[in-house]
C-alpha cells in the first residue's frame, strides 16, 4: 500500500472546505493543529510531541491553503502540496510567528473562522492569541464546523490506510498469548504488546492502556504496573496504533486460566452489545441510536455508565468527532469511521470494555477490526 | 526503581507554587495540559492521547488540588493525593464540564491565573473558554510563570528518572548495527529501534524521528520512508522515550560504510560544540551563552540556523522550559536538565545534529546520555 494521498484528495479536501466557507461567510480558516493541518496539507511529523513551536495554516476561499510555520519544518512542508511556506526561526520569544499570522490572515479577509467546538483547541500560547487577535480587522469566530464535517467523513483511501492499522493489531492481539501467562508483570506484557505492534508493521504506537484483575478491571486508562498476573485475572489490552498517520482503536480480553461463569457471561454480553449495534448502524441512523442498542443490552437501558459513551469516530487521531451517547444525534453516513466500545459492569467497582471498529457503508456495516469471538481466549 | 514520586514531592510542588501565587496575587491557578496536571498530582496515563475530554485542575491558595475531570477518569484519579475528585460524563455536548469548572474556580476566588506564556496552550474549546470566562467574576489572567519556573528545577527522583530513560535509548542506540545496515529500509530500521527501545525498558517510544542520505540529510523530523540505506548514507535517529513519565531526548548518527572527510569533520565539530557548551554550563551561565559558545564552533559566529536553537530543556515533555537561543537570558541553576544540540550544515540543504542530554549541578554538568564518541559508528 502507497504511503500518503494523491493529490487529488488534497484538491477535493479544499474544494469541499471552501464551498462550506463561503456558505458560512467565511474569508479563511485558520487551523494550529496536528490533525487540522494534516488534513489539508498531508505533513506528518511526530514532530508535535514537542510543545514548544506553534504551526499555522490559512486555509483562504480562493486558492491553495498557506503555511506559517517554524523554519525547522519547511523542509518537509516543502515536499507536500503547498506552495506558499512562510517560515520564522522558531522559538522566538518576542514574536513567536504572531506577526507572520497577522500579515498572512490580514491578507486573507476580515472574518476568519478557527475550530472552537466540541473536542477543539487552539494549539498556541493564550497571550499570543490575544496579540494575534487585536492585529485583525473583526474577532476570530469559530469555523462553523466545517473542519470536523469534512474530517468525518473517509476517502476509500483513508479507510483503507485505517483498515491496515486494524489488520496490524489484530495480528499482535492474536499473539498475546505468546507474551502475556500468569506471572508476567502487566508492564512486561505492555512492553512487549507493542513490540507485536511494531513487529507486525505499525509505524508507531501512541496509545495502549488497559488492566489486569481478578474478574474485571477497575478502569480503562491506567499504564501498566509492575504487578505479575495471576490466575483469574481479565487482562485487557487497548491499543491505538498508527501505520501512515492513520489510526485503529480496538481493545481485547483475556482470561488466565479458565474464566469464571459470570466474566464467561459479561463477555458474551459485551459481544450480543456490538451485535446489536451493527444491525442499525446504517445511513440515517444515529449515533443516538447505536448507544440505546448497546446500552439496552450492557445497562439494561439506564442510559449510561461513567465511561461517558459507548463508542466514537476514529481516524487521524485515536478518537475524533461523533460519541455513541443518549444525546448525540449525529447522523451515520458512508464513509464514517467508528468504534463500537461497550462497557458493563461486572462487579463493585469492576468493569469489562470491549471494541470493535466499523466503517459505515450504504449497505452492513464492514469490520476493520477482526472481530472477536464470544468466547474470550484463554492464557 | 520506585515509579511514582513519594507525596514530600508533590507537597513541596504544591507549598512552592502557593508561595508564588500569594506573591503573584492569584487567588487559583487553572491548569488544563497533561504535564501540568500531572505536575501537581502524579495523573499519569496515554489517555491523553483522546483529544474529546477535557480534564481540569483548580490549585487553590489553600489546601489541596481539586480535580475537574470527566469520571472515565475519576479511579485512576483516585489512586493519587488529591481527595476532592468532581466529575461529570464526558463528552456532554450540552456542558462539558464547563459548570463544574466555573463554580469551583468561582469559590477558589477572583483572581484566576492560567499559563498563556511561551510553550503553553489551552487545553479546552475556546467557545467552553469563552462560557467559563463568562462565569467567572474576573477575566483569568496568566499564571506569572510559576508553573514553568516550578518545573524547570528537577528533584533527585525527577533526575533518576530521566536519567534512566537515558540509559534505556543508549543501549537502544549500541544496538543499532544489529537492524541498520546497506539494504535496509528506513522506516524498518524505525520500526525496530523502537523494539529496541522497548526491549531494553522504555514504557513507550513517544518521539522517534531522523533521516538517512548522503553525507548528510535534509531534516530532523522527518518521519521514515521506505526507501532502503545505501553506502556513504548518514543514518541520524533522534528518540524520546518515556520511563515512569519523564523523557530523554538525544540523538546518534551512524554511517554506512566508512564516512567521508566532510563528514567526518562536522559530527567531530559537533562534539566539540557539545565540549565548549559543557565548560561554562554551570548555574549563573544563561541559556543564550551555552547557544553562543556552540553557534562559535557549528556557524562561526553568525547567530544561528533555521533549527531556531541548540537544545532546550527536557523532563515530563520531550522539549520544556528553556531554549538555546540568542535571546533567551534564562539563568542556569543546579537541578534543570537540558539537551545540547548543534547542528551543522555540511552541503546545500544537508545538515548533521547532534544532541546530548545534561543536568546543571552547582559544578560541572553531569551527562545523562551516554556521550557520544567523536568518531561516527561504522554500520
Amino acid at each position: 500500500m502507497q504511503r500518503g494521498l494523491p493529490r487529488a484528495e488534497y484538491e477535493g479536501r479544499l474544494a469541499r472546505a471552501q464551498a462550506m466557507m463561503a456558505q458560512a461567510g467565511l474569508d479563511a480558516l485558520l487551523l494550529t493543529t496536528e490533525p487540522d493541518i494534516r488534513y489539508f496539507t498531508g505533513f506528518l511529523t511526530r514532530f508535535w510531541e514537542s510543545p514548544s513551536r506553534p504551526w499555522f495554516l490559512v486555509v483562504p476561499t480562493q486558492g491553495l491553503p498557506v503555511a506559517v510555520i517554524p523554519s525547522i519544518g519547511a523542509a518537509l512542508m516543502a515536499q507536500t502540496w503547498i506552495e506558499d511556506i512562510r517560515t520564522w526561526r522558531a522559538p522566538d520569544l518576542q514574536d513567536d510567528g504572531v506577526s507572520l499570522l497577522i500579515d498572512t490572515l490580514g491578507a486573507a479577509g476580515a472574518r476568519i473562522g478557527t475550530p472552537m467546538g466540541y473536542e477543539s483547541h487552539l494549539r498556541m500560547p493564550l497571550g499570543d492569541w490575544a496579540r494575534v487577535q487585536a492585529g485583525l480587522r473583526a474577532p476570530v469566530v469559530g469555523d462553523a464546523g466545517i473542519v470536523g464535517r469534512l474530517r468525518a467523513l473517509k476517502s476509500d483511501a483513508e479507510i483503507a490506510k485505517i483498515a491496515r492499522a486494524c489488520k496490524i493489531a489484530g495480528r499482535a492481539f492474536a499473539r498475546v498469548p505468546e507474551i502475556a501467562a500468569v506471572g508476567v508483570p502487566l508492564s512486561q506484557v505492555f512492553r512487549e504488546f507493542q513490540r507485536l505492534c511494531l513487529g507486525e508493521g505499525a509505524d508507531w504506537v501512541p496509545y495502549l492502556a488497559g488492566g489486569a484483575a481478578q474478574g474485571g478491571y477497575g478502569d480503562v486508562i491506567s499504564p501498566a504496573d509492575d504487578a505479575a498476573l495471576v490466575e483469574g485475572d481479565v487482562l485487557m489490552l487497548d491499543t491505538g496504533l498508527v501505520w501512515d498517520g492513520y489510526f485503529c482503536d480496538f481493545d481485547r480480553n483475556y482470561s488466565l486460566g479458565p474464566p469464571d461463569p459470570t466474566t464467561t457471561a459479561a463477555h458474551a454480553r459485551l459481544i450480543d452489545a456490538v451485535d446489536a449495534a451493527v444491525e442499525i448502524a446504517r445511513p440515517g441512523a444515529t449515533a443516538a441510536h447505536l448507544f440505546e442498542a448497546m446500552d439496552a443490552i450492557v445497562t439494561g437501558g439506564v442510559g449510561g455508565s461513567d465511561a461517558g459513551r459507548l463508542g466514537h469516530g476514529v481516524g487521524m487521531q485515536l478518537t475524533e468527532g461523533l460519541s455513541l451517547t443518549p444525546h448525540d444525534n449525529t447522523v451515520l453516513e458512508a464513509g464514517m469511521v467508528l468504534t463500537l466500545e461497550p462497557g458493563i459492569e461486572v462487579g463493585p467497582g469492576k468493569i469489562m470494555v470491549h471494541e470493535e471498529d466499523i466503517v459505515i457503508t450504504e449497505s452492513a456495516p464492514r469490520f476493520l477490526s477482526p472481530r472477536a469471538p464470544r468466547e474470550m481466549v484463554q492464557l
